[in-house]
């Protein structure tokens, strides 16, 4: 008996569990993995890069008939990496950071749902203005980019904004309790990335596996420096949740001057390229603490679908 | 049908709801009022202060025959407020910011429960040491002092190390959506502060009450600036959501100056004295969004609770 919610009948998916197009690292074989699980799997296109993006989209169309699709940061793409995804045929593209409206059109018209991540009460009404079909409502927990609001009370906050438009919650759901708690809270599924990062199929390096499966949710910290170093230019009011490392703590709190000191700077560059831990970030969300072990990502959805229906079950017999 | 939990069994309470003890403001009728209604009114004695402990004790013991309790500052008391309080034979006494140890024999020796509130894994692993008998898992989005986690992802991650030990959920949780999440995620209830502040029993300005009925959560901030300004020692790794004022605005990210500015200093008191809205602390968390009135206690509680069994129904229509 799996949970169907507005989500489950809008994609025509079997459960309400969508994978979080983590850029570069939920590749089309991760993707696939959870569509084929029943799960909405999403291809982690970020700024659209386009031999990737055509590799892991002839990917994922290959290796899943369920519906799919693919997420984009939306400040640093142009109307063509949407192109170039709308013309493999998925079922949803969604946009995070920055404003969504110059692409609704082309994605509706080329029939395709428009799924917008939002961080704040602001971005929500903009997403609802632009016509999104599905919104994302990530909490500050969550790993990698994201804002200031924390999951539990944001997405009541826009449930009570979207009226019949479904909302996925996003930010620290790592197992079927997070699930539950997301669908009590009026959300129509959940948004999952750090947990399917530590899973077969993500596109990562061994060491990023070890180190979700060892990090604690109390030592990860938001922070600018690492896209100060990496030269990202991510617009300011987004940080990334990260592990701790030599890097961030040298810099915290020293942001600024990092920026001008071009020294600093290029022993970063050269540090990350020869992948040196001491500088290269693992982004990771509070929900690190339920993660022991790296699983093939299917068995994931299958699992946390499993027991959020166990939690709805012993729910229902609690009151009494 | 009530939802009935570990927390309800062993405090012997109807709805697993307890009102957050906040300092001065959960008086003896609102620690009442919630208790009558069938939670857990818990008194904020902050740094247990005598004239007003006495006074609010008497109250709130002469005001109900339920399970009643007071909870305390742990970095700010001694003894004599902990057997102060233990004198009026509540059902609990809550312990929070600060090392809970050197009070657990004397709370257990008088037949009290001892209940602590954690904000990390290591506080966690401190209460469970000095055998508390119901955690409090503070998320970073509650209204007033805490820490950096948030609930959604914290709140399990305390449920797995704290065994058969009840474990609440605070931070966030303003309505029985945020209710039924914590009992999703395996807490055994919820404490809720900000709500309930906005309640006609709390101990409030009036225009706090409008404040909190106006005020947005993507507004509310963590901060140390009035903490300092009001001179009141508390430990550094605490820091205190409250809405914005313009005391916060000048010295957002200035703290250590004000530390040394004597001017300042003694403007922010006298300002305080008199009331001065651009100074005093409204002390909210992210849950503000969704407080619309101010309302009876008792009805808050028995709101919450009846929209949380709803919520487990509809769960249980979505498992099909
Ligand atoms: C490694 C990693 C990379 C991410 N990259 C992106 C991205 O490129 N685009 C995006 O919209 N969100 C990205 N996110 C954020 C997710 O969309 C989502 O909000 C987040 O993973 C949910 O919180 P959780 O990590 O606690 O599950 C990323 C998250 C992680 C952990
Ligand atoms: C106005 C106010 C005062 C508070 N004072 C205290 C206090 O004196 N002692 C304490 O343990 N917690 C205090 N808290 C924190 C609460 O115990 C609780 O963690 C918090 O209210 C839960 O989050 P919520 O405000 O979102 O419900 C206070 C909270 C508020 C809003």
């Amino acid at each position: 008996m799996p949970l169907t919610t507005e989500f489950t009948h809008l994609l025509a998916v079997r459960h309400p569990i969508a994978l979080a197009p983590m850029g570069g690292i939920a590749g089309g074989a991760l993707a696939a993995a959870v569509s084929n699980a029943g799960g909405l799997g999403l291809v982690g296109g970020g700024r659209g890069e386009a031999d990737w993006l055509d590799r892991e989209l002839a990917l994922v169309a290959r290796h899943t008939e369920r519906p799919w699709g693919v997420g984009f940061l939306t400040w640093a793409i142009g109307p063509e990496a949407v192109d170039r995804a709308l013309a493999r045929r998925p079922a949803a593209v969604m946009l995070s950071f920055g404003d969504p409206a110059p692409y609704a059109e082309r994605i509706r018209a080329a029939g395709a749902l428009l799924i917008v991540q939002v961080t704040d009460l602001d971005e929500t009404q903009r997403a609802l203005d632009a016509g999104a079909d599905v919104l994302v409502a990530q909490g500050t927990e969550a790993g990698g980019h994201g804002g200031g609001r924390a999951t539990l009370p944001f997405v009541p906050a826009v449930v009570d904004r979207a009226g019949p438009r479904p909302v996925l919650a996003a930010g620290g759901i790592a197992d079927g309790r997070g699930l539950a708690a997301a669908l009590a809270l009026g959300a129509a599924g959940a948004l999952t990335g750090t947990r399917f990062q530590a899973s077969r199929e993500a596109l990562n390096a061994h060491a990023v596996g070890q180190a979700l499966i060892e990090g604690r949710g109390d030592d990860t910290e938001r922070g600018r420096a690492l896209d100060i170093a990496r030269g990202g230019d991510w617009p300011d009011r987004y940080t990334a949740r990260t592990l701790p490392n030599r890097f961030l703590e040298q810099w915290r709190g020293r942001e600024d001057e990092l920026r001008g000191d071009a020294g600093a700077l290029s022993a970063y560059r050269a540090a990350a390229a020869r992948q040196d831990p001491d500088v290269v970030p693992v982004w990771a969300g509070e929900a690190v603490d339920l993660i022991t072990d790296l699983r093939p990502a299917g068995e994931l959805v299958r699992a946390m679908a499993a027991e959020a229906e166990g939690v709805v079950g012993r729910l229902g017999r609690a009151l009494q």
